[in-house]
């Protein structure tokens, strides 16, 4: 039997989802241990996606295939009592028949920063630090012009092995919540991400609100040459929070 | 020369405000370390009050006395230079004429929780965890008998010294942020909290919300009796947001 499975975790202290050679904790590590214990044999786990190191999530979707007598509405519990507390499957279902957890039709992220003159403590868990201020205006012109079907070679980190560049960004919106200082949260949902792509994105949408102009931009989008674009920002302001297949799998919360 | 300071804390990792004897590290003790460093001489830091271990702080506010060349604008990166990830003090002033930063008109805490199914990794460092759904018209119910001047003896941990359990709770709102899972926020502002005030509150409108009813707060209210109230919520939900000195001490920020 197929079972899916939602799953969230705090990537603070993970070297990212995918299962590494030498021993660091990884999400697939983690869950495919406590999937050994629960079904007594060697089991692999397969997500929407993998996440980088840091990179945090609270809505991955993974797959497994197993038999156990546990019903499937509870195989998150019995998972929970072998995973650390920095990864929790939050629902696990049977998966409907010829489901496949790397074939969504879209995923939602969101970027985290916040403003302001020096790092703060309370919100640097889960944000990137910009010092000074942001055009919350100009960085929503510039998601505009993101927004749609793009080549987007020039907001891929080298070493990826995508066969095409070209993906659709359903929407990039940039919300502002004040407090303290103020907090901006970039939340985009595409039908497909690239290495690396989000945090790319979300440096140059901070480099227009800095005040760079929307010019360099546009002709990264037009010739795929990263060097146009704003640093990589930090991967601790990112979340993966929803992958969707067309169907509420999980039930309302997803 | 007096300088106020505004101080951030993520207070997982840390035993309160409060130096303690043993080397455990306090946000006093840190601070108290690093004003040594600046001003060259053991130097006391004061502040508005006291926080319990694991309670974080976006607006505490403290003062010491000290001579020194650094610019009352700068002492605060200077502070920094000498400070653990875990505080910042996000800025410095000079003090105006008189003041002491024990005599606040007012404080405002906010007590995070969500619901669900089970803990979630990347929730749980600044939110208490409270398993099945609660009602918000209750809660918020509840919040309005708690607003306005009450003995709150009922609400204060044993080994208290106040001298009066009498407080002002100017408001008690209750905001719901969906997702996931749904998230809440209590904030409470008054002219003083007992120890453990919040966390007691907080515990008692939860337990509203999960339906116990309004009359054992309505009983304790007027009796005093702890023993009315459902249990102290855990310090990692409590964030001490805001002192009000009744001016914008520290620009318009705060």
């Amino acid at each position: 039997m197929r079972y899916a499975l939602l799953v969230c975790y705090d990537g603070t202290h993970l070297s990212g989802y995918q299962r590494q050679k030498k021993g660091e904790r990884t999400v697939q590590g983690e869950l495919e241990r406590a999937a050994g214990e629960v079904f007594g044999t060697p089991t692999r786990v397969t997500a929407s996606g993998r996440t980088d190191a840091g990179v945090h999530a609270l809505g991955q979707v993974c797959h497994l295939d197993g038999e156990t007598s546990v019903p499937p509405e509870k195989l998150s519990i019995c998972l929970n009592a072998f995973l650390p507390p920095d990864i929790k499957v939050y629902k696990s279902i049977e998966a409907p028949w010829g489901f496949d957890c790397t074939r969504p039709l879209g995923k939602t992220y969101r970027y985290a920063f916040y403003t302001g003159e020096c790092e703060i403590p309370l919100l640097s868990r889960y944000a990137a630090f910009v010092r000074g201020e942001v055009d919350i205006a100009a960085m929503r012109e510039g998601a505009r012009l993101l927004t749609g079907e793009h080549d987007f070679a020039a907001f891929c980190a080298s070493g990826s092995s995508a066969k095409t560049t070209v993906r659709m960004l359903y929407s990039v919106e940039i919300e502002r919540e004040d407090g303290l200082v103020p907090r901006y949260f970039i939340t985009v949902t595409g039908n497909g991400f690239l290495y690396n792509m989000v945090r790319i994105l979300a440096g140059e949408l901070v480099a227009i609100g800095q005040g760079k102009g929307t010019d360099a931009l546009t002709r990264a989008l037009a010739s795929g040459e990263r060097s146009l674009l704003a640093k990589t920002m930090p991967p601790r302001g990112l979340t993966l929070l929803h992958v969707d297949y067309g169907c509420a799998l999980f039930g309302q919360e997803n």
